[in-house]
């Protein structure tokens, strides 16, 4: 409890807290009482009192206390709703269903609200992320590879990158969500065993009113789409992750091109009273561990037995609530991180400078390649370059310093960083457009 | 080499050994030195000698060791490659490229061709089941829950509940296609600094020629598209798996109701002469795990940094090859299984025989309860049923005992495996058609 | 909290919930400033009201609310404490100490709980089988390869296998104990550099208090012991899930040689009254999942950043609670398993007749192989025992009707399964004993 | 082939690849038979022909053959052995054995050898930092938390810290030694079941001409002890891993504290010729993700079914070459970094000056707590830092400013980092001793 904000959201809380997940349990078991009752499976007084009883709620005390009893997954709750219903009533709850027919129906639920909540909080951290691309688009900045500075790039240019990867998960939960919103309702081994020739319409009728869609047959051990469900939360929480450890590290105050927003009212070290940590942009990282992990069981879990099979399937009860929570969390606080992160154009163009022009040494050797070949031109650069740090000299001083190079290479033209730019405009314009 | 077969197959084996991922690396040098030609940024006679000697192919062995001498991933090979080369076309080999320009375009390569060879191999294997699903349509079976008899089921049951998930599968890969097989050539940092203006279209040439699409932006550091195509072998290999562990079991001769086909020379055991072992079965679980545990590489990868990354990056080149030859394995392999996977319908109707009835208790309990109601109907039959047991009788005979139940059930009409089939051939329409 | 009992036990709910976390942390903090006030370092009366305070409990909601509102991790629980201290002691909680501090001497605290709970279990699932494989050492079983029979073992045999695991797991964790159970009170980054000369006779004192170990130096950022945990637990676990795994595959009614004790009270299914499901030996396979899931991420965590990293560190919030508590189900369930665990004599020996003779084609091929060498013996054998099988012969019958093995091999007294034993019993003597 | 020196060693490949794996099998079916002929079990001749035989070594390409044709792991290799024996010895070969006595026995000898590997290589790792260490024992630099300076600590600790890491694992190397380094041969279900009454006695005697311990039963699926060598392999390459990142880090040159030895030869870059990647570090970073998910196979394996279970057991032969291969890149590659790397005392010194100060608030905030009281003097320091932070002043300008503060603090006295070092030098000599 102390520490749930760090691991689920207020939305997660609610989808899989005893209390939520049992308040749409009973929804599930409301609605199949209904929808047996409109083919004539159950007596309608009953399915009216049992769903009007569903929509009240229970004890979770006393269901706990059931289930434990029971032994049973879904007896506990069946029999603290009991209590309160005629005798009558009492019989046709939950007629001829089984444990998955309630869970998994609910699965189908959540896997609908992760897929809106990674959606809406993708767009959100992607909205921000284009406005400030937008707004330092052509500030220039480090390109750095393995750790270094390479080539100058442009904030624009770096932010374009995220935004088209956040796009491509928006595409992926775009293909996925008639695939995976689905219910389930298809009795102890899937054939719909007990309610006769109603079965697929009454597993139409229950799975329309939940807002979910109607699987082609029984998907007890076709696990498959938690596992597509756990793998789209896994890849968008990694590319947050990704985002995050950007900032973490040019939030260093040796680079400080980037920050966080200063969170209000947070305290970030008791002992050390200067610190600003990047705490979103570190726990990103730690949440996006949470979810991959449980990606790596939601596949496991697809080699299922036979028509149902306790070990693979009870897996999910574990890695569904802690990794949908802590993607939940991930997401609002990729979104939050997008919408207050800060930019800081000055340090990036000292840090630009702060190499002293050797970051320019690509272009330098392009420029004398068109006129010695490139091969010669790469070893007059780099022999010069070489010589050029040995001495604490600047790449325009070591290469003035080379007559084989000072004579054919305009370097007042050609040691600029904007002309080391490449295609840097067109592609930020393919993601950006011309904004 | 030894055991290559088991790990990966000729395509892969093509796609990954040093003799053909060095073919491909080559042809796209040589395709990079045309398209470079073709918009005037290296000499057309310098593009024409790379581009016919790269078709030629180089000795691997210095191709090896040029590259631990020069500790540089590709100008081992671009050093080979040189040495037939004219003194002018030498220089303009791999021109301002870097890398991940060659080995990413691969990469794309090996995206597109293994979501042909996996679409290909689970169509072959929809195309037996199918086949198989309908000769056997409506062979009665035990459906197991927990590894223990739950209620009947048929043969096209259990096969349409495989045949969809195959189905899904393809379907993800369809759409993941356009996505996944796109080549990267954007340069040292990804804004293709070295080729001015030309950039983009010089892209757009040479990933066409290579039919490859062109990513919207640099995905040096945007791993998503390994992750996904991971991601997608995995949960392919996990149904492979899962149909192999259903073989697997069922061909246990206790239970005897499926079976591989023999292999034909292939010896089970040197020191038990009589052993038919399920090794292909088996071998679907082993491949399967090697897969997925490359796919939580793959997300983990995803957390690459600034504009290129080794660590990320390279554990690609570790799991890459061992996973998509895994998962080829497994695809051929499971293709193989469900060409020759034999059905015993004798000892399935046996083996709900054996059960003396009380697989089909819930059938009694529903008659029952048309009566006296579920609830009191649950605890005629379960008490019967726990006394049947005890006594070593049928189900029938414990039910007969009973005259609660005996009085108000025909129990000849109901304890029949046929009528506890709910919407079993519904089910099965829905996936196999009326074929 | 439903389903708590299948996550977690009485104990581990007692060390990672919201009351007994706290707890616990509350006497570190006690403890803390006992040892303070004994070196001087804040005033004793100021320490004697901390740790009576903290001795007290806190309201939990309280330090829920305060965490969320600083955003720290222990700020709210201090600020929580210091609300009923004197504004003299208020000054003095937690003097010095950052989160680590106390959150990884508690962790030290868990380790030496886990490991003491797991051995404690372990031993007491070690004890059951022992007892269990003595009563029925000599009961002849079918070995079992690819699922398919192979030899006669004996049951004594089987459990001896488990056993010798069980005993290295316990043998692995009293060498790691003294390794694990530490506390850390390092400071803000890992130098103590709060306490003047006091640190590291502060460090010892209370820790020896708390009944810990003292580290060498500073594991902020050296997580290898939390990782040696996991993988101990995660070892265990595994260990358990292949007995569960054995159990639940051998109870198979088609095999029926062993079986879960019937829980009391325990409702099987509530759509078909006759099962009786292996629900503990089942859960045993989930459970391991989940363990083995964490003890990944705690590797991965390994590798944190210089003196602090949140990162790598609070993913051991996430996982550590969660994959204790699995590992403590997993525990005591196994010894519960281990208990009641019966065996059926009389369906092994009924199992190991069903395969009319074939398992003992080995023993026959060795005795003529005594004869014709074991090249053509093998020959011999495979090939009569390919055509009984075809013929539905015994093997006896097959290998009578083979003049070249009949008449040179006494065929009863050879096919006999307690001659094929091998050493058997005395490798079950090696694990047991001659109890 | 190609890049092979990235992913094993000389070492590594002499043991697992073809020719090193093949030539240790038939080491070991040398012995077994010269054993099984010590016994009487198998004629004197054939044994020695057999053995000698076996020294020769075989036609890899035949053996290759000759596996695919029988499908059988072992078979391909005998049959070749076989070719050159004559009629009577030919009978011989690994009479009465099954695959994973051969293949086990291996595996521990790989468990030796690994084992072996990894403590030496850890050894010289250890030894140069020791020395390193001692060398810059007392260089002050920032110490860090989440990315952001906290307060001063010594090369000397950070390498401590380090050390002390390593030495844990080659404790845990030791202990796990005689555990590990056992082999097989106990037959096809694990009982002996060909070698009469001699089995143990033969098994003792071969494994001790092999050097490998004698297991106390079968641990054909006890696979235990190799989920603990990938473990250990796991985690000592996380430390490697940990080392490596804190090198690439720190080399930044934004931070330049530490460095990578310039590799001779080596080319960083062909495009960008300025660039020095801290190649080595990035590559320990891989291969520890490599090790790690091969670690959580090897527990998966651990649940592995009856007396023998190929899935569960063939997923060895995937990882063990894979992961062992990594990991002694990795220990080979931790020693040459450790060797060569290179501390810039005067960056050190820099980047603490750079800090202006204010890493020593800590040390003020305790000062001014003795006067004061540590609650106030949190508040006071905290605010004036704050304002000097704005106002960008030092943090001995930003205190000097406040009255409350400079009259009571000897602020020259106060902040020097060498007063804020705490314990660190009693820490390094736990460690480092006196040295």
């Amino acid at each position: 409890m102390t520490f749930d904000h760090l691991w689920t959201t207020i939305e997660t809380e609610e989808l899989f807290g005893d209390g939520g997940r049992t308040t749409r349990w009973l929804a599930i078991i409301g609605e199949i009482a209904s929808g047996q009752a409109a083919f004539g499976l159950i007596p309608e007084p009953a399915a009216r009192e049992i769903s009007r009883r569903a929509e009240l709620g229970v004890d979770l005390e006393a269901v706990a206390e059931e289930t434990r009893r029971t032994g049973h997954s879904t007896l506990g709750l069946i029999r603290v709703l009991q209590r309160d219903l005629s005798e009558e009533a009492r019989q046709w709850v939950s007629y001829g269903t089984t444990v998955q027919d309630v869970a998994d129906t609910w699965t189908g639920i959540v896997a609908r609200e992760m897929l809106r909540i990674a959606e809406r909080d993708l767009g959100r951290t992607e909205a921000s992320l284009v406005a400030l691309a937008l707004r330092h688009r052509d500030a220039i900045m480090l390109g750095r590879t393995h750790g270094q500075p390479g080539l100058p790039i442009t904030f624009g240019f770096k932010a374009a990158v995220w935004i088209a990867e956040l796009r491509r998960h928006r595409e992926r939960i775009g293909e996925a969500r008639p695939r995976l919103a689905v219910g389930q309702l298809s009795g102890a081994v899937g054939t719909m065993s007990a309610w006769g020739e109603h079965g697929p319409a009454l597993q139409q009728l229950v799975l329309e009113r939940l807002a979910l869609g109607v699987p082609d047959t029984s998907w007890l051990t076709a696990r498959d789409r938690v596992a597509e469900l756990l793998g789209l939360l896994a890849m968008a929480t990694a590319t947050l992750a990704k985002i995050g450890n950007e900032v973490y590290n040019l939030q260093r105050p040796e680079i400080g091109e980037l920050s966080e927003a200063p969170a209000a009212g947070v305290v970030g070290s008791i002992t050390m009273p200067q610190k600003r940590n990047p705490e979103r942009s570190e726990h990103l990282g730690t949440l996006a561990r949470v979810v991959r992990a449980a990606a790596g069981l939601a596949v496991e879990g697809m080699v299922a037995e036979h028509e149902r099979d306790g070990a693979a399937w009870k897996t999910e009860w574990a890695f569904l609530p802690q990794a949908c929570g802590a993607a939940a969390a991930a997401l609002a606080l990729g979104a939050e991180l997008a919408a207050g992160l800060q930019v800081d154009e000055r340090r990036m163009r000292e840090n630009v400078e702060a190499q002293r022009g050797y970051v320019l040494a690509e272009a330098a050797m392009l420029a004398l390649g068109a006129e010695v070949g490139p091969r010669r031109a790469h070893e007059l650069v780099h022999a010069a370059a070489g010589r050029g740090l040995e001495r604490g000299q600047t790449l325009r001083e070591a290469l003035a310093g080379d007559p084989e190079i000072a004579g054919r290479v305009d370097l007042d033209a050609t040691l600029r960083p904007e002309l080391a730019l490449g295609a840097t405009d067109e592609l930020v314009r393919r993601v950006l457009g011309d904004g």
